[in-house]
């Protein structure tokens, strides 16, 4: 089924932002919408102000016509709860409803998100306008999808307010029961900490000295949890009102503050803002590596690309331009890796505001001109082409184990190193697989795995109850298992599992640490293996055989000689463990070893920059071949197929343009068993 | 007429502040005021607490002997209202009268500026001892210049408390008139921040995400209003007490919270305090463009550089000294630029505080081995021989536009690029024509530019009404204006001015930019012109010609080959354009074209290090001839002369000491017909 | 007589957590206890919340049986007043015990010393428990020691709440007696800072500009007695029920935070908590420093090395492990430095909290296999042969001038150079003593100097009164004095010594300095020398000779051939100044000079990275002899002896192992004479 049942064709289109621009031009925009491809707009995400100027003083004839006159164009809304920037009369009126740092400083309005989670009088105020416009709209023609809040977390992440700190207890209170049970969970016989009284329990405000671990780790959940309630509670009210209409909310780029795991499973459907930056090399990677993660959030499910920008954006210090071609080239990047929708901010580009200097499918100057115009209204054409693909599915063989509770933990302060950060774990990982174009899911450590061959896990530093079981059962039966270093160190409660590092996990990776040696920047050791010596630098475990064979050995310090990466053999399958941060081409070649070993096979043999990743659904099998090099490139099929865009045939050697594309609908009987 | 009426030299002396000292040194201290040629002292800066040691009990006795004694002496004084620095029982009876930073820091006492300035406590208590000042020396002998304040703006730029934000407040209330008329400028339709009542508005304090931009360039103005109004309120008490006698306010390096434009309009003299680094080798230059503005913020009358060190200063991490000779060369290139008086802070180096390291004519050890004395008693009597060129004006062709609020609107958060700083803009036009010895002032954009030939507009970003047809007329009369990119792209509520960048002055530039791309440090692009490839950086123009010619164009990237530097012919004149950062050495040619073909010629060609500065006046024309170098150097003269210091005659080449100084009468019929 | 009377032996053990751990384990940790030799336990330091949950409710039955298993397996106990961590329930009912940042930040509890040092609520608790602990134990048979708070000053190193300032204000009235003469020692003439009332005063919170540097000296000294006064609240409740208990508290690493001469005047032992970084080459050296410090604080009497980490802390950005046998090694460099005993933080490694990673006698995981574990109990049973060394001391003929206030005033801001800072200084000093094994102590400049031949004087920047005079009898007496820029400047009040810098020691030293020249980092200057040219920086005095002799001068700048190091033969000694920072090499060869014209010679010639120290006593002389390198090193021994760790005899060239140790009971009549 589509994404949007109404819409069963790739979604395209833009946040359209019409209350900042005359009435005299909505007509004009709707017209150019068709131009352009568009089929659907995201509306009303900063229009609080403007549908409620005064409180209760509700305003929706304004709305009323756009939506009419998009009806009439045939653009469809995802229409938002306009929740996401309280107007000013609220904090105005009710300055407690605006957010608290840990340094006490009351964060004021004049942006965004400004806003306490906990606050009931944002609460009651958003939900009444939720209400009203799921009532005003619920049998609109144009209305095909719920927007609500906007980008959770990204400007604030938490509030430390007195509000907040009730609504901290009260969430202890029901995750602890007694307070006995917080005492014991937080470790409060350290550092004299033991509360007599929930009512002195505060968030980990700004302290003297390191604040307690426990404490914060669960601020972090806490946090990710009162967001989540204001998504919840609007969530309730549309599908009460609009029960058969889908609802979204749009995550962000490496968000660390919300548990997407635990939010994904109140959405219909996951969408996704992507901003990489065209200055970096690895963006391309790092994009894929995110669409890969917002696909395994909604179990495999299509996603839509809500936001991404036509040019460029405006809130790096330096902001790089999208050269010609690199638009199109990443939108159908997010499309290869699961996405049924490719949208923009924004429609116009603003001529005031934080954002106006934020690209936009319509910008500033002469549309005829316009570059960035002429690319966005030959995308929305070229997509209508793609509905083939629509609803069709990844087959990864290969996931990587993110769990947002141990992120938190692991990057909390006092531990051994600071210099172990899981995004770096996880992109040396994540970088070889891709390279060489094998398909990856993510997934929760303590879910169903037993559709994958290989699971990697980098740094779980945390195991939640019933994970290292999951693991024992997944390499029992037949998985592989790779594992870094500063894994399974610590319980729920960020406590030591005692009995040996990592102890929960020491029987099915056939070892056990005696020692942490945490690097200073600069300073490194070596790998010797059968296939060389290789660097490696930032930790080194001293490892104790208990079953496990020696990889690799480290070739230097007083523990030469000792195993640093090692295989165990556990029931029908292998875990693999590495005691430290091998160079790239280690961890290249071992994953390299791996896959064979575990029957994980690529898409394709492609040159570097090329990505190849294969959707299959009822209609096929779909090849997409993106050219992520400013130079042409030369790919040979595993088989014959249409190019969708051009309809042209293809097989055998074939060559792509520089950021060139091809979405190829692979012909039956070809030999494609995997990815 | 001379800056000081009944002065008729060159104006020399210091801050001077007896309060800290017994009064038995003062008789010596006016002795040794006489022994080093001091004419004129700074008085009563931080005395408020010294002349009202408890509210309302006022101690003049003290300064009464002061001034006489100096009278005695033949020291003139420029007499402070005292009200940079409030004593300690203002702010410990009115703590409201205290500062609040963006995130609710309350600034306390201890150092100075410690005042709200929408404080009417602190007005009140100002303007009463102003009065009180005012009304007890209006007669004094010795009184002859009225020093308001200290430094506006230095430390404190803004407040943000609850006073202050009523009186922003009341500013919009009187920009605006109307709340619509606000919400209109400020562009609130974005963001949900359309406000419902005046008592919404907040200023710009810190928030979850980045701030209106036009709030916060309101804030700028209001900010720099505001402490312009606590100068007005002294000046207003001033003039009604002693009308005839002029007043001044010092002015700071680089400072950008004050729009000096406007300061300027109240002062009778503009004074400047003068603090390059000599750590730096770009000091010299750069002394020179603030000399250069200060002549024309006072619209080309002599100023006073008010303030200076002897030797080094206490407040930079490391305090370079002046070298031997160093001081010397440094205030001649004040008065070579414009200024009739040469000042420094202190007279006596103080004892305790947070300035005792500050170098000061008189020291903390034995005067009779002090070089530092020895240079500057020697100074103050050689400067006895340069009464003559007092009220002489430097004649520029040249105008460099510096707009504050464009300054405040560039800089503000989310633009493409936070590289583009004014400054830096204005230093690499500047820096070429000072090598080169042409004269250059600065210049409102709104201003009258017809005495020019030669105008130069590094970013003008923002475009005040009037701006653009000021220029046009300005070229359609023959003049020659060179513009740089990320120039003419908002209005003066930093709304884009719609119709392809930069719209008002497409017609008057010829051409258009399709686009911006914003460089990451460390990228280039390159020039390609007849003159060879250079290189550029920071930022590219995709440019469409429009009428304009191409003098450069891009060697790199998908726009290689479009244009990069333009010229226009329009009516009369030309206007060049530049869609790029191009290396210094490019510029430098570039501007010597642009000179030579607008008939702009310099003072003198000499070597580098060497700076050449003409003045003239009724009593003739004096070349100012200053080598910058520790070496010597040789400079051949235009005409023949009299050097002022020497008495010697002067003609064809002639040799300067290493930091040496010459300034030449020129003789008449000599040929010097520029600069 | 030894530290602790009743435990003769080497002191060896760690702090003790037991309320982190089920009372099960205990007995095992007692047994565990025992086989690593341990024979005394920090106990209580954090277990306020343990021994009072709630106000008034005291629980000791679990302390007692925790001091009843440890006397009956022969541990003595260090028992702490559990002050340094309040309770939650603490801050909960009386927020205002809580303190507050110069921004007025109130720092939260959540982690520890969050307390207002000044607030009677937190006082009053504490000695309320303090009271309790001590009347309960008093005659407690494993009680030997009292350990009063901890690490004061670590984090929390003053508070600027309301509390405080009241505090402020009545020590200053103390200090200063009336307001005139605050207002005369503060110079409160300069800025308008005179105080009209005691009430005006506040402490130096943020402000606008550069703080009165007299008011931020008076704030360091207020707050390290008003810390001094919660020790003193406890010790003088300890010392009337406990008359014959030791008291302590334990220092820490190179804290600049409290005047440790005047806190160490109360302890009845100095303690110490030792934390170098083993990443860092310079961490030997730097130890031995501090050991020499503490040794000096405690007038030449044993110290106890109170904490250290068995391998790794946990609080650094990266923790290094500590290497096997280095552990040892810094062990025996302690004890070599004077102490009599060798304690860990931790006994047994936390599961929770913010210190859960740093290392501990008995980690987390097996001890059967760690060996750390091993390593702690081989050095606890090695230990006991070394109860002959006990109480005996350090003879140095070497002192270095530490001066807490000169250190507070000479790094408060708005100086010549932020670049002259005191560790530094005195680490360059240090340094090549410590290279060639000649011992040092730390003393006041205004002690008895009288059993020094040298004396070293790093920036000794503020001239308490009788300082000048105290050193003028050293070397008329024949000592020989060293001394560097920026020394004798400022007097108590941090007001300059007019007269010539550096007034009250030009008569001493036989020159006066003209000026100042602080250099930019990366700016250089040259010595030259009979010896050669060496390169110097940072600074350069321009001086001018009053009877001393240049040493050498300066190579290059308009002082060139001015002298820049300077001999004066003063009374029966010399006074050596150096008017710039020489590179290494040069220090070394003056120092070695000037050691050799002293008469002061080292313990040994030793390969570099060699240390040796003697400690003398009634049971003879003892060698310590340390090999910091990583590989095996030869030393020649003055004379024979018994190597107490071997019980070898020892003779000639001996052979250290890698971080090997050798501690020789040397033989009578050996020729050892100083050191």
């Amino acid at each position: 089924m589509p994404v949007i049942a109404r819409l069963p064709h790739v979604l395209y289109g833009a946040d359209y932002n019409p209350e900042q621009w005359p009435e005299s031009m909505w007509l004009e925009d709707a017209r150019l919408m068709r131009e352009a491809g568009v089929n659907l707009v995201s509306l009303g995400i900063f229009s609080w102000a403007w549908l409620e100027p005064r409180p209760g003083d509700y305003r929706f004839a304004w709305l009323d016509r756009v939506m009419d006159i998009l009806h009439a164009h045939g653009v469809l809304v995802n229409l938002a709860t306009a929740t996401a920037s309280p107007p000013p009369w609220l904090s105005a009126r009710w300055p407690e409803s605006l957010p608290l740092t840990k340094e006490g400083v009351r964060l004021g309005p004049g942006s965004r998100q400004h806003f306490c989670p906990s606050s009931p009088v944002y609460r009651t105020a958003a939900a009444a306008l939720t209400r009203r416009l799921a009532e005003r709209y619920r049998a609109h023609p144009a209305l095909v999808l719920w927007h609500i809040g906007n980008e959770y977390g990204d400007h604030l992440t938490a509030c430390y307010c007195e509000i907040s700190a009730a609504a901290f207890r009260g969430w202890l209170a029901r995750r602890y029961g007694t307070l006995d049970r917080l005492n014991e969970a937080w470790g409060t016989a350290f550092w004299s900490q033991r509360y007599s009284a929930w009512a002195e329990i505060e968030p980990p405000r700004a302290a003297p000295g390191p604040l307690n671990p426990t404490q914060q780790l669960d601020f972090h959940r806490f946090s990710s949890d009162t967001l989540l309630e204001c998504f919840e509670l609007e969530r309730a009210i549309l599908k009460e009102v609009t029960p058969d209409l889908p609802v979204t909310t749009n995550y962000t780029y490496s968000n660390k503050a919300l548990d997407y795991w635990r939010w994904a499973a109140s959405e219909d459907v996951v969408s996704y803002d992507s901003y990489g930056d065209p200055a970096r090399a690895e963006t391309g990677p790092e994009m894929a590596r995110s669409y890969d993660l917002m696909r395994s959030l909604g179990n495999g499910r299509p996603w839509i690309l809500m936001e991404q920008t036509p040019s460029l954006v405006n809130w790096r210090p330096y902001n790089v331009l999208k050269r010609p071609g690199q638009m199109r080239l990443w939108s159908y990047q997010a499309m290869a890796h699961g996405a049924d929708g490719v949208m923009f901010f924004q429609w116009r580009a603003s001529r005031a505001g934080a954002e106006k200097y934020h690209g936009a499918m319509v910008g500033h100057g002469d549309l005829a001109r316009s570059r960035v115009w002429r690319e966005c209204a030959a995308l929305g054409q070229e997509l209508t082409r793609l509905d083939g693909i629509l609803d069709s599915t990844i087959a990864a063989q290969v996931a990587i184990l993110l769990d947002y509770e141990s992120w938190w933990a692991l990057e909390t302060d006092a531990k051994p190193s600071e210099g172990v950060r899981l995004l770096d774990q996880v992109r040396r990982y994540y970088a070889p697989l891709h390279t060489r174009n094998l398909a990856v899911d993510f997934a929760r450590p303590d879910g169903d795995l037993s559709k994958y061959r290989l699971v990697l896990a980098p740094n779980l530093y945390l195991l939640r109850p019933g994970v290292a079981e999951n693991l024992e059962r997944f390499v029992t039966a037949g998985g592989t298992l790779v594992m870094s270093f500063f894994s399974g160190i610590v319980d729920q409660d960020e406590q030591i599992l005692l009995g040996g590092y990592p102890a929960p996990l020491r029987r099915l990776l056939g070892l056990s640490v005696e020692e942490f040696d945490p690097f200073v920047p600069g300073q490194a050791n070596s790998l010797i293996s059968l296939d060389g010596t290789f660097a490696c630098d930032l930790w080194a475990d001293l490892i104790d055989l208990e079953g496990a064979e020696a990889l690799a050995t480290f070739g230097g310090d007083f523990y030469a000689g000792r195993p640093a990466v090692t295989r165990h053999r556990f029931g029908g399958g292998y875990a693999y463990y590495l005691g430290t941060r091998p160079q790239p081409v280690y961890m290249a070649r071992l994953l390299e070893c791996v896959c064979d070993e575990a029957g994980v096979t690529p898409v394709l043999d492609a040159p570097i920059g090329v990505e190849a990743v294969r959707r299959s659904g009822r209609d096929g099998s779909f090849l997409f071949l993106l050219n992520h090099n400013p130079e042409p490139a030369s790919v040979t099929l595993p088989g014959s197929g249409t190019d969708l865009l051009t309809a042209g045939r293809l097989a055998g050697t074939i060559r792509l343009e520089p950021y060139g594309v091809m979405v190829v609908r692979e012909d039956e009987g070809a030999d494609h068993p995997h990815g």
